[in-house]
């Protein structure tokens, strides 16, 4: 049985373990929180890159005050050895007495390892709470790690018609300033931010985060079968800030060196069946192999329609300008193909809010 | 100057204006509030029909109360005679000492008379209190006086992605149970529910209000140019609920006949160039002729992408699903030969909310 007290503790570690967000990869966002007779002495979350880890960060801030002292944490403390000792073995070493954990760790090497470390020397272990707004906060990581594939946000930004562009292509800008600094904030919050090939031949984007100090910049990734031009602000840019170009074998070679000497890295990929599409689901295989647990994707419209329909989308961040551009301008969503509307993508209203001028409704993919 | 308290009376006074709104055509919504010694005596509003006003009822609640009482008004006095005395006669008669008016009434038979009869009379009045939520309450009426036309609403209902329907026109149902319980409860507040030939065809709507008891039903209202089919739901109920179908020269002897015989109203108005829309311009002259103040409009997208051209739509109900459609689905607004994003119609938004499952945006139209 969780107490109030523990729900509270839990959630002040919910709440570090938000700061790693988009900042930790392969590793997942974790907080702690140390306790020795009611009053916090350690706070932790995961670092930049993935290490140190929470506990160890928490530990270390406690010192001696860890002895006898409570840990919470956002997930079950990591049991094996790797370029550190466990959490778990930590956790035990510094005198924690009880642990309260959100989450067990579906990682092969922890599941119920590490919890098992802790009560084998004695430790009360109390688990599941607020395992739900945990569960939320660290999808990306269970998703890679249970579904081998990264959790994926879609960012649809248009008209009260569903427009994102009028006929001509016109298309800065349908939101405000301030939606587009929310854009920004939450492209932070993902490891990396796709789009297709058709989004960089008419925006021609950067794809960076601006307004926010000195951040690590999110990882760039283009979906495009023949590659990009090396023309692009993408591939100018990419000695500044990574880029990733998922290809397929239709890329030429010379394509392929034109990118790699301009820093880019190329990733072949399968491609579908028609069109230029990736195979989605090879794709995001691809990205989570290599390490990533949140995306955060940004169009074009055949990029987002091919994700829906293959059931790669967690997340919707719509927002809608107050603009009519009317029934010739570009849609958000590209085809579907859809037979019935019983087989359409659905979406649960998780929060709704102004943003500036404009609305922002979020999303979570329908259970089922 | 206006005080709290002034406010407060007039802010009580627009609740009770807010009642007779769909219910008061061609008369203006106003409330009425008598306050005697800081007590309220006194609560009117626009009956249905347009009569007894505002100020005839609230003074028939206070009776020899009113005797050196004040009277909030919405809208100034009426001083004309009509099928009953002058409103501004019967508060001098009732001996109120000051009136408080959220606004001047534009009408040409009272501009400024009723607040002149008053103040003839030796009562105290201040003007302008509350006057933008005046204005914005009494919207339809303003403009049906000023413009000449109504105001209209334009509710969308659609996917995130901007869609009413699929490509094979299934479109039931797309918002959930309390959007559409929303949608009848912003029918009633509407003088008219105005919907296309083309809706009309596809989703043989009823356009009435179900769910909140006995309520006098809106005029139904339909826009094509050759009639509409006599099997539609909307004829065969017609005796009922009154129906009015606008349409051009293009409509045969033959389908007038039908039409009245079955009970509907049929009034001809100038259609446009091209398709088979009726000029909006024209349309919306006719019905604030005919004393329409505030219309409801449902699509078409066709419908709706001609009065959005021609800068007839005043607000915008923007009912958003989370389902995905995609490109080829059903698109809520029509083309709109826009050239520029800078022409693109715009609008504020005015209120945003969770409806069920469903996200309800209120826009208003931008200024300028």
């Amino acid at each position: 049985m969780s107490s109030a007290s523990d729900r509270a503790m839990m959630r002040h570690a919910l709440g570090l373990a938000r700061r790693g967000l988009g900042n930790v990869w392969p590793n997942p966002a974790v907080g702690c929180v140390i306790v020795k007779d009611g009053r916090v002495v350690g706070r932790g979350w995961t670092q930049p890159g993935g290490r140190p880890h929470a506990e160890a960060m928490a530990l270390a801030q406690a010192g001696p005050l860890a002895a006898g002292a409570e840990a919470y944490v956002t997930l079950e403390p990591c049991a094996h050895h790797g370029r550190t000792p466990p959490c778990a073995e930590a956790l035990v070493r510094a005198g924690i007495v009880r642990v309260v954990s959100a989450l067990g760790d579906p990682d092969p090497r922890v599941a119920g390892r590490g919890h098992a470390m802790l009560e084998a020397a004695g430790i009360a272990v109390l688990q599941g709470v607020m395992a739900e707004e945990a569960a939320r906060l660290q999808q990306g990581f269970l998703c890679r790690v249970v579904q081998g594939r990264p959790m994926v946000t879609l960012k649809l930004a248009s008209t009260l018609d569903g427009r994102i562009a009028t006929a001509s292509g016109q298309s800065r800008w349908i939101t405000g300033a301030q939606a587009r600094r929310r854009v920004h904030a939450m492209r932070l919050a993902h490891d990396g931010v796709l789009v297709g090939a058709g989004t960089v031949r008419a925006d021609d984007p950067m794809l960076d985060v601006r307004g926010f100090g000195a951040v690590r910049q999110p990882l760039r990734i283009v979906a495009a079968r023949k590659g990009i031009a090396p023309e692009s602000r993408l591939v100018r840019s990419a000695r500044q800030s990574p880029l990733w170009v998922l290809h397929g074998a239709q890329m030429s070679e010379t394509q392929r060196t034109d990118l790699e000497v301009a820093g880019a890295r190329c990733l072949e990929v399968e491609t579908g069946s028609g069109g230029e599409g990736i195979a989605p689901g090879a794709m995001m295989a691809r990205l989570a192999a290599e390490g990533l647990t949140r995306v955060f994707c940004e169009g074009g419209g055949q990029l987002a329609a091919s994700l829906l329909g293959a059931g790669c989308v967690d997340r919707m961040a719509g927002f809608v300008a107050g603009k009519i551009i009317g029934a010739e301008g570009r849609a958000g969503i590209g085809p579907m193909g859809l037979g019935d509307l019983g087989a359409a993508p659905g979406f649960v209203l998780a929060h709704v809010e102004r943003c500036g001028e404009d609305v922002l409704a979020q999303w979570d993919r329908a259970p089922g």
